[in-house]
């Protein structure tokens, strides 16, 4: 039961070398922690730097910034190890997968040159705040907005769940900057508020069906002030922007579903040889060993699938449609192992001092988050 | 978006009568407070006279053991209108639908005396303690054993998934009364145990998945002495009364199955009539229309079903395989209806606050108690 | 294996009793021919007297035009025992189920007294033709057009997938009345043509992926001319004529569905216990055991479904959406079993000269014809 | 609508460049022929030649025997092709992905200097004959035997559902050597015979659901005598070398369902755009969109781990259960992919004019031929 017997084609030995100091952290620092911060519903801040510290965070940043200016293969690592050993949902990803690209690739030099240092030392934890009470994955439909008033914005809206929205230092927030423009996604920019700006509020954590120690939030905005510099790039184009990161994003979100469900079946063949029932261990029996073969079977196209997809986005050839796909595929394979999984395991999958219960509640999300499912659909399906 | 549109043939006017009754209970004395029992992990005794008044507890019971000596379909109708109405897991179910009918059917003179009027009244809340650690479905295989002493019992083991574990003042134990006898199942034989008899313990309340208010708890039974007389029937046909209740036990988890993803569907169609994207309402997307078309044409075919069953059941034709068959069927399509309910609600779906995300959570036990479906499957191949 | 254990609800014993009329022409009429007419390619037009003359046809005819003046129940059972016992596609349902009713409920004095007596004693065959080349489902873009010349039309089209195409005696056309007028479906109109009319020519007979036997064709019409008096019931209401026989035409094909279905699995079931595989039999193996228990127990639902709805069409209480709703499920339910059931068999089932092989692709046209489970869907989705 | 725009790993340019030739010969042999050949219900012999000079035959032979010593890759092309623009069922996947190889890795000398050059110049058509009426999937429960007079084999039994069993000019004949052996499968050997061996009778060519040009036959054997020398490599090592080469026999089966779903999914967005329904386009309802795009999705995943599993199994590296999960996941994508687009074709779809017709009934097959997907699941599960 590891990630290290599976036939992956997408990683060099530097990559692999690199997997063993996350591993570690994870078995170390994170694992032992999960179930505690569950029960608090969110990770601590401090976890952060120690993360910076071996190069967890952010490694894409290149060296002039700080960074360790490595590729997307370390990123995918972390979520690797993250999903299948550390057992929390630490918001890592989002910080070092997404957020931090839209500064690399839009940012002004003054925004790297302060922002991206304190991002892989895990000095600054980032959010990005797109989805509104109402608005689903409809970016073009956002209501809060910045007004200009002389060489500041003023912002007013509300935000919805946000991850790492309590632990959030610097927040990018998809702002409407003109409400008139047609085509209306012309009038969406992001801007930078730092969390220590007035008008900024934090709203209630959360209650969630699973992921309990992630920390989802709402985000108020009232008359928040905040300088004309702190727009990423050029003004209304905010969604050409977010759409240029989202291949990258949703094959993140891929790697964590597939690792989550390789975690999943490895647990529940272990506890299928273990339990009893009948007289004879649950694995003897043809229903459980047809269900895990045929698992078993799509776990393998799987892993093919996501190394092929890690490798064409390495070489900078994956597609907004391929990245869809993968997001959409993946999270389906999640949902339908975990989901079997747990039957397997029977009254105890119930039973959230079981690890299934848990990885179970979490894996709900997956076909929801990063643009539900559906959008995925209607994004291949426009290119036909 | 009620119960009373759907064209229905299990019931009488007089049944239908007594559904007003019942429904405005649900209303009145259990939906508003539904949120705190679950936050508080636990329904207060203190609601069950308040349903035995009503007539709601065991309405089976003959009149001379202070019951109403109605059909089942009024404990049906109790179980509807819970799972439409009332919103929480009351223990109801178990009490009426189920344990009530071995003192019923089984039970001494003294025993019925003794118990079904306060049953009746929810004056005494029971309970039946089949699964062990370990077991899962196998009955045969318990190991929780009553030693003859004199003219009493001594019962030492444990039980686990014990639905109103915390509450019971009366629990029916199945017991291995002779461990050696061949072949197995004519060990076991059913104890009444008083929650007051010295040895006798309850464990922590679960956390679950799901159905945060539904006290379902471990029991310990530690030298617990109880008389000989407090044997359920004939000592060694435990095993025999137990499988002479299932189809109605099932048939009574297939009521509530039903109920519950009718009343997903109906909360779903609203929320999509609500609901915005791309702007327009959620409802007229294609693929909206189609998954809800889907399941309200699988709804119709559950009712016809269900009244089937039903009426099988009151004439005393409903077979074992039948029961299963109902139990497996209705419980799969709770599953499928509720989670693609939840998918509709996006990411509003994945937030406790919103009902959807509470009856899913509950419905994910469904498939499992009562006997897994897997069980199911195995008792209705067993006979082809 | 036979249709008589089945829990019905439905039918009287005077719908038991006609059944046992039908299922002995069934098997000596036509279960022994099956496998000549599907090489043949046709069922011969001399089996229509044989039935008629047995009162299998269209038997809700009034007495007054010479028919028995029965309930659609009778109609349900020919259904039945055909796709049960007789295993070849006769037409007859077209004929009886479908066609008939559109003469009984609009057609003139004159058209009932010249054409219902003959369709009741099978020496009139008849078809109805909606479906044209490229118009799929959409009635309302028909365009085959009657004009009028004096007191008579002049049609022209062409019509395909017509059933019953090379024996039809009388057609019921559907034709653009009027072309111009908006909304569209008011220029529909249902004219009756005589297949000896000059200028309609039968097409090719279809090759079709099943149902060899069954007679499905085009149809074209070169300026055929016939009287006014031929149009039924009021000209422009030939949509709404259409619409308002729907339920019965799709609860009609449900009939057949299911009993396929429950066909289909018995004779799978007699297929396991018989095969050996791996020195034991094929029912022995657990994956065998619960593929089957999981389609005993739809059959079961479907059962009582099935019989709900016929005894709300019997009421006259189906709603359209019930109807549709009903052809959706049933179809779906068919296939799932018969390609099930092909599975089981192995090797065999992709062989021919197993029934098993000519029910599975006999079976997949019912998802497409009567308006395909996309448009019952649709039609379904319209009202919520 | 090609193979070429696909994202493709496990090829060189070597093997694109034969990729050329085999199109061509694809597109100007075979696929002109198909329709004729599915009716006549057999390819002629003559292609075969023509075929071997291209160097579609058998390609890995090495080159001492008249081959072109190429690796697997090349004979994965042909696969490819011919299922995409050959559209018939040729048999050279039987003769070159797996006879082949059995004369290559256990023939004598002797018998690879007489088959190996006919069957690259496609001189000498083979089959192999495993399954016996009755057996299915079970080798080791034949009972064609093969008994010993003096230096010859006198074999006696029949097989069925043999691919190219009509124009088979050598069998390679599974038969028990020795029918006392425990464990069992030591009694099974390899018999090379001769189709004209006295003895040797070809029974009728199946009535198949589809692949009507396929070949597939019934093979009796009655007192065939054969010297030793035909057996091949051991007497009782003939299961082990079946075991030995089924990675390769299903990862082939495995590329024709990938292309073949391919294919249908690439001429049905075609037929999406072109045909109409209501007035637009049946692929501008999200339906079809969505539909389509998840078929496209798991499309990609599919090519992604074909081409891994390709690599692997030339580098050898490909297990038995790797194998397995490949034939079983590919041939499922396969009927999912052609079903659905069958459906989207409507009434079209089930006229055998439509390609989708052919394709789909073509399509059943691949589930059960080649060790059911049961048995892979077995397999699988065996290992867990």
């Amino acid at each position: 039961m590891s990630l290290d017997n599976l036939a992956r084609s997408a990683y060099s030995e530097d990559h692999e070398a690199f997997r063993q100091t996350v591993r570690r952290f994870m078995q170390e620092e994170i694992a032992p922690n999960a179930a505690k911060w569950q029960e608090d519903g969110i990770v601590p801040k401090s976890i952060w730097p120690k993360a910076g510290e071996l190069g967890l965070l952010c490694p894409t940043v290149p060296e002039e910034y700080g960074g360790l200016g490595l590729d997307f293969g370390y990123n995918a690592i972390v979520d690797e190890e993250g999903s299948y050993y550390g057992g929390a949902a630490t918001g890592f990803s989002l910080h070092s997968d997404i957020v931090v690209n839209y500064i690399i690739s839009y940012g002004s030099e003054e925004q790297k040159r302060e922002w991206l240092p304190k991002m892989v030392a895990g000095e600054v934890i980032t959010a990005i705040a797109m989805t509104e009470p109402g608005t689903g994955s409809d970016l073009q439909g956002i209501r809060t907005t910045a007004k200009k008033d002389g060489n500041h914005y003023v912002i007013n809206g509300s935000k919805t769940y946000i991850t790492n929205g309590q632990n959030a230092d610097l927040v990018l927030v998809c702002v409407k900057t003109d409400t008139e423009v047609q085509p209306a996604y012309k009038g969406v920019s992001i801007v930078l508020v730092e969390a220590d700006r007035e008008g900024f509020k934090r709203g209630r954590k959360l209650d969630k069906i699973g992921m309990d120690e992630a920390d989802t939030s709402e985000l108020f905005f009232e008359d928040v002030r905040v300088p004309i510099t702190n727009c990423l790039g050029e003004e209304g184009k905010g969604f050409i922007y977010l759409m240029s990161e989202l291949p990258q994003e949703r094959l993140s979100i891929a790697v964590s579903a597939q690792t989550s469900a390789q975690k999943a079946y490895d647990m529940t063949v272990e506890f299928c040889r273990d339990r009893k029932a009948f007289g004879k261990p649950v694995i003897d029996f043809q229903n459980t060993r047809f269900t895990l073969a045929d698992l078993k079977s799509k776990l393998q196209v799987g892993w093919a699938h996501l190394d092929w997809a890690l490798t064409r986005l390495l070489a900078k050839q994956l597609t907004p449609e391929e990245g869809a796909a993968a997001k959409l595929w993946h999270t389906e394979l999640q949902w339908e192992t975990v989901d079997k999984c747990l039957q397997l395991h029977g009254g105890a999958g119930y039973m959230n001092e079981y690890p299934i219960a848990r990885m179970w509640r979490a894996a709900r999300v997956t076909r929801i988050f990063g643009g539900t499912n559906e959008i995925m659909k209607e994004l291949i399906g426009r290119k036909l």
